[in-house]
């Protein structure tokens, strides 16, 4: 197998890599747990080697976006400043190697000066769904750890903004007093609609009723599964609050994983939204293939 | 020394003890970490007797309030149900134990059904205040990892409601992505004083506000202090936001831990309120007093 390029994903906490054909199609993937998080910069070309290592027969070129492009990931590919394409071959960076088989490529993130915020891997999944949606205006919404809503324009980044919700989703599910309500995977749509509502109707409350879980978990037979799907409810009704100029009377489209894009697309169907949805992976190959094939091109 | 009686504080986290005298005065103190969170059922009495081991020559009467009476605890001391005074000797629950020398009463906690919420240890907490504020009638604030705001009419707790803000702060700043920018113990009163005002204008904001500490301080040089003292703003901002009713126009006085105190003291100072401040320790005592001296005055 001698793919055309590589494309590489290389996360915090994850390391995914994908064998590209020169048509696009995928050869092979492979993924390891060598996210950015647990590697001092010279760790980052051994791990690399490891996952890639019987792809490199003919030297392809490998293109990669993430943490690996930040301050403490292999080499900085400084952020672009929107408004702005969310990608631009031209701004790539090339990592320091010493294996003759490796050129890599890293995708710089994105910035915005006021009011502040920051992305790194979620503008390549940007660029993706421009390509797999030529001619897109209006808006994505990236949820996840840091959920990104982006205002896109004329193929460009207009403005972005990041929400915290995924991040304190698990922090209050798993490390917080509310933990000991609600165990276990279950999930009550009935209680993730009322939550939403509340949320989106009083945003301000939230300090507060997020202690009613607890409360009603002990005095009122509250269910873990009520419990936990009313903890997401508040957390993205709040979200959508904030959002709500993003949303309101837009063009969405979701890029996220499954069940969270699922229950993003719920609360937005409730507030009369009806979001597109694309898969993540999907996009994330789209935009790095799009810098693939315009550096190739530029040769 | 031998003590009249014997005051406990259990909570989840630490075990603390103070012998008194007849007259009130404080004979000597002790702690531990044996909180409530690491003792199984049988651990308790154990732990009890390890810490006031030597002054129970006469069997003074032991009067505890906090976790130790919750269904986790060494008993439960089920929780009355607000309206209600903040304690009532005639719930004292007796915990059982097989050292002769030892008679230990727990205090219940406080419930409210609609909207649903609990307390323990904060009950013991307000009785002292009213004991310290004879006629005291407004807004008592507990600042703390689950803040409460309660709401005193002759002597009885009407209402209460539970905030998150300790607990949340200390994950977000300790757990977080925005560890990293806010090492040390740094403080910027500048910035506490804005992001108060900006949550209380924009409560539902929050979410995105978070993130962009982490922003700022990758791309705009904000310090560790601004950005620890910003996210202290922000929480307590949020909630004095949704918990305006309690402050607004109000008597308020705050029971606290010094620093935290001071920090609500200062948001509450923002909007117009100077609220009256006691010391915790002091509230406990007296109000364990007051149980003490109304049970020995029925025998």
């Amino acid at each position: 197998m001698e793919p055309a390029w590589i494309a590489v994903d290389w996360g915090t906490s994850n390391l995914r890599a994908w064998a590209m054909g020169a048509d696009g199609a995928v050869l092979a993937e492979a993924a390891s747990d060598d996210g950015m998080g647990k590697l001092s910069r010279d760790g980052f070309e051994p791990a690399l080697l490891r996952l890639i290592g019987p792809w490199l027969a003919r030297a392809p070129m490998v293109v990669a976006c993430g943490m690996v492009g930040s301050r403490q990931g292999w080499c900085e590919a400084p952020y672009r400043t929107v408004p702005c394409t969310p990608l631009d071959p031209v701004a790539l960076v090339m990592a320091p190697v010493t294996d003759a088989r490796l050129k890599v490529s890293i995708a710089p993130g994105l910035k915005q000066t006021s009011p502040a915020d920051v992305m790194r891997g979620e503008e390549t999944q940007i660029a993706g769904a421009l390509r797999l949606l030529p001619g897109y205006d209006g808006v994505l919404c990236l949820p996840g750890t840091h959920s990104k809503w982006v205002h896109i324009s004329a193929g460009e980044v207009v403005s972005f903004q990041t929400f915290m919700t995924g991040e304190m989703f698990a922090l209050m599910s798993e490390a917080s007093v509310l933990r000991h309500g609600m165990q276990g995977a279950g999930w009550d749509d009935a209680a993730f609609d009322a939550a939403v509502s509340d949320a989106l109707s009083r945003p301000e409350k939230l300090g507060a009723r997020l202690f009613s879980l607890r409360a009603e978990g002990l005095i009122a037979g509250l269910t873990p599964q009520a419990a936990r799907a009313r903890l997401s409810g508040l957390l993205i009704g709040t979200e959508l609050a904030a959002a709500k100029p993003y949303w309101l009377g837009q063009r969405v489209t979701l890029i996220g994983a499954e069940k969270l894009s699922a229950a993003y697309a719920r609360a937005l169907g409730l507030q009369g939204v009806e979001p597109q949805r694309l898969n993540t992976t999907d996009c994330t190959l789209a935009g790095l293939a799009s810098l693939f094939s315009q550096t190739e091109g530029a040769r």
